[in-house]
């Protein structure tokens, strides 16, 4: 991933109410250009929460927003894309349908995240844009299907959580308006109240910690934001950037008292967010309540930020590359949860990639785009099902590794690392097996290749004495040699390989000869 | 479960060679007497484990062995039975077909355990019988399906593991006796490798603890030491009760070496154990290795045993009750290990408690047996899935709770407190949900009682503050009044009490109505 050229980079957030785009060019120097950016409203959640699926209008709508983008992006020079979908795609059944769809229109690949990941990026994206001096600060980012809350500094995400609360999902569940679109008291007690609900046992973890700001993106809080310097609705003049809980306070119960027509009018406030943002005002009203802080400052970075920040870092060399990156600090943290043995995860690391590298060199099989990251992580986190059992430990492994939110990843990812390590013994994968019969033919043969490399590996160590030093391939004529260079007696491990012989034969119909030297 | 009256108990342990009966009168000062015991060999997990089925040849065996050894308990006063299936039926696919037929054959239930329960019970079994002062002991037990290894002292096993390794299985998939029945010594190696392989990661927890001697139980153990006894392999003197393992290098070596025609006929050994005999005195050898002691004591204590001190240290002021519970403890157990909030989670298990015994009080369900239990269990454990993520925990609950091994639970108690607390929040169960549709009728409704009752709990103590004191139900005319007795504002908790109202009304079909009062 060296940079050695510049190279510009689409990025796309596909949101519940909108769907942006950012264009970057990065630069050899390690600096960046903003190409162009671009933001949308689709309402792609907008009918959806009742029963769970995108509608047609919304799934037209979004596929059509997003291929002119994609279109713009690439006729602005972009040639690769990092595209994400969240809540609304992540919750519907046909979210999988929608990107799809997009794909085959646009070649670009959409790939879903979890909350988790969600609020990571956001914090990566807000907290990346201001200097916290060393405070604790609350993020909090309003959508249209989910609010994400994060406790954070500026290095480091504490609490990432993200709510089934957004402005347009809480408007279609719990606001019913007036027939000309005022909001009640007794609506907003009662929405107040579901609110509440959802938030009081975050409340707890968040007062852990000393935060002495909250810092509120997304397009809801700046138009709040926005409202309320036009407004001036307190006696106290109004701080740019700010929103007190007071004014919050007087915001919500001017807005619900307009009739819709006449809220589309507020200076400030785009008219396509009248009819949601109430409900979304409450949400902020409420979380900042219970933070006990006097108010919110806004900031113009999201969850697109997020994905730049996160794309440059992880290219070796660049700037802001950190020394251990999001998603291996994750992995670590799952590892040691639930207390692996470390030393020998480590061990099945190196061996897995001494094996990935001399397989390809040997002809085995071909490099296939990430596999060496995705068989890394596996490899480290094989044995983490033990945490629950150790009968059936690989598919628990494969639980964890899907179900704990592993950050820095999309759906698909995730899907990959827990396959393989689900594979590392007992049977091979079968083509019944679910959810691996679900992957496509070329994610198929790369967690049977990749499972099979960690089997060996594996079995390699068999006695967790790390007594193999090295092992690789090497091609003879009508066979392949797996050379082991061992540092003590390593009889049992060199028997367990032996048994793996006949699934190495069914994955790559050569057969394999094992030699071992004392190294 | 006090005693007021003699009570006499058939226990029946269904293992994959033998079947084990022992009927057993308790009386009311606190003593038992033996009534009657008998062991049938059945086979069966012959043939099972290449295809994991149980043929139909073993169910017939099985099923005519066993209707026969519960009238003969039943004719000998037996009036209650604990029975437990082990390695076989667990395993087979059709292992809960096997309990159902001699269900409706005899009446009684029989349990599928599971292995860490198995080994749990084997260690109360044998650990019982012998005093150990203070030593830390190797318990072995070698079945036909699988061997227990424990690591215990008196009062407590420290390491429980179940190894798909028993004297039958062994046999039917890794040992080819040449045509007259002898092993040959290659055959034997390739043997003890394949052991090794199984036990190479035991090896590795065993020695962390100071054990000072080995217990070997099962029939297989015991008629090596009746064997080596009579056969006095060494030169030095048969220890009784001891097999050292020059003994067992020296009992597999003749063993083998003889034509099955004469291994029958050799001294101390069953006929119908002869074939099956090499495999488990390997296995016995390997784990004794691995463990570094000089040889194994032998115990005619077993898993049926077990069974009788687990059901007497249950009853209320029965001598050798404990003040807390294996199954109480292991409960606190997953707890803890998962980081959930123990005030909250005891909090809960007491409102729930006062709903359900009010809840009978008012007519709403009948008093149904274990439900007390059941559900105070659930209550505990209802938030362990948070220890995954916090999304869908309710889901990651079930899923913990049924997988990681709940120590003095048979599977269906397991799956019972499984999914009660799955159903602590979100959907209401429904007929089509996995695995609750397999449940019988009566325990489908105790499962959709249980859990809303947990689920009102939960809401009562929505903040974790533990506000409600006391919820009780009360029958008026045509409702049921919940009341709640708070001990400062609960109004948070009783408004999200009022959103249960319909789920309340969908279980029960009456009205519910909240009254509220400080207590």
């Amino acid at each position: 991933m060296h940079l050695n050229t510049p190279r510009i980079i689409g990025f796309i957030d596909l949101g519940t109410n909108s769907v942006r785009l950012l264009v970057v060019r990065l630069n050899q120097n390690g600096s960046y250009t903003l190409v162009t950016q671009q933001k949308e409203v689709i309402r792609l959640g907008e009918g959806e929460f009742t029963d769970n699926r995108l509608t047609d209008a919304a799934m037209q709508r979004a596929t059509g927003v997003i291929v002119r983008l994609i279109e713009l992006a690439k006729s602005r020079g972009a040639e690769e894309f990092v595209a994400v979908a969240t809540s609304a795609t992540r919750e519907a059944s046909n979210g999988e349908e929608l990107c799809n769809r997009i794909e085959d229109l646009t070649g670009v690949q959409i790939h879903i995240i979890s909350g988790a990941e969600e609020a990571r990026l956001i914090w990566l994206g807000v907290s990346s844009g201001i200097d916290l001096k060393g405070e604790t600060a609350l993020f909090i980012d309003i959508g249209g299907g989910s609010t994400e809350i994060i406790v954070g500094d500026q290095h480091e995400p504490f609490f990432l959580r993200s709510l089934k609360l957004g402005a347009i999902r809480t408007t279609g569940m719990f606001v019913q308006a007036e027939k000309d679109g005022r909001v009640s008291q007794h609506m907003l007690f009662s929405l107040r109240r579901r609110i509440e609900h959802e938030i009081v046992h975050i409340a707890r973890h968040i007062n852990t910690w000393n935060i002495t700001r909250a810092i509120g993106s997304s397009g809801t809080i700046l138009s709040l934001e926005t409202v309320a310097a036009s407004h001036k609705p307190c006696v106290s003049s109004h701080i740019p950037g700010f929103i007190s809980i007071e004014e919050l306070d007087i915001l919500i119960r001017y807005l619900s008292n307009l009739p819709l027509h006449m809220r589309k009018e507020v200076p400030g406030l785009n008219s396509d967010r009248a009819d949601i943002i109430i409900a979304g005002a409450v949400i902020l009203h409420e979380i900042v309540k219970v933070s006990g802080l006097k108010g919110v400052y806004t900031s113009s970075r999201s969850l697109r930020d997020g994905l730049l920040v996160d794309y440059i870092t992880r290219i070796p060399g660049f700037p802001h590359a950190e020394p251990v990156s999001i998603r291996e600090r994750s992995v670590r943290h799952l590892g040691r949860l639930c207390h692996i043995d470390e030393p020998h995860a480590s061990h099945i690391v190196k061996l897995s990639l001494q094996l990935y590298h001399s397989g390809i060199r040997a002809g085995l099989f071909p490099s296939y785009d990430e596999a060496e990251e995705l068989l890394s992580h596996a490899a480290y986190l094989h044995d983490v099902g033990q945490f629950i059992s150790f009968s059936n430990h690989h598919q628990h492994s494969f639980y964890l590794i899907t179900q704990v939110p592993l950050l820095g990843f999309n759906q698909h990812e995730v899907l990959m690392i827990g396959l393989i390590a689900r594979y590392h013994r007992k049977k091979l994968p079968r083509q019944r097996d679910n959810p691996f019969q679900e992957l496509d033919r070329t994610d198929r043969r790369i967690v049977r290749v990749l499972s099979l490399l960690l089997r060996i590996a594996e079995n390699l160590d068999r006695s967790h004495d790390r007594r193999i030093e090295k092992a690789e391939f090497i091609r003879k004529k009508d066979r392949v040699v797996l050379s082991v260079s061992c540092i003590s007696d390593c009889s049992l491990e060199i028997w367990a390989v032996e048994s793996e012989k006949d699934s190495f034969f069914r994955t790559f119909r050569t057969k394999l000869q094992i030699d071992t030297h004392r190294g």
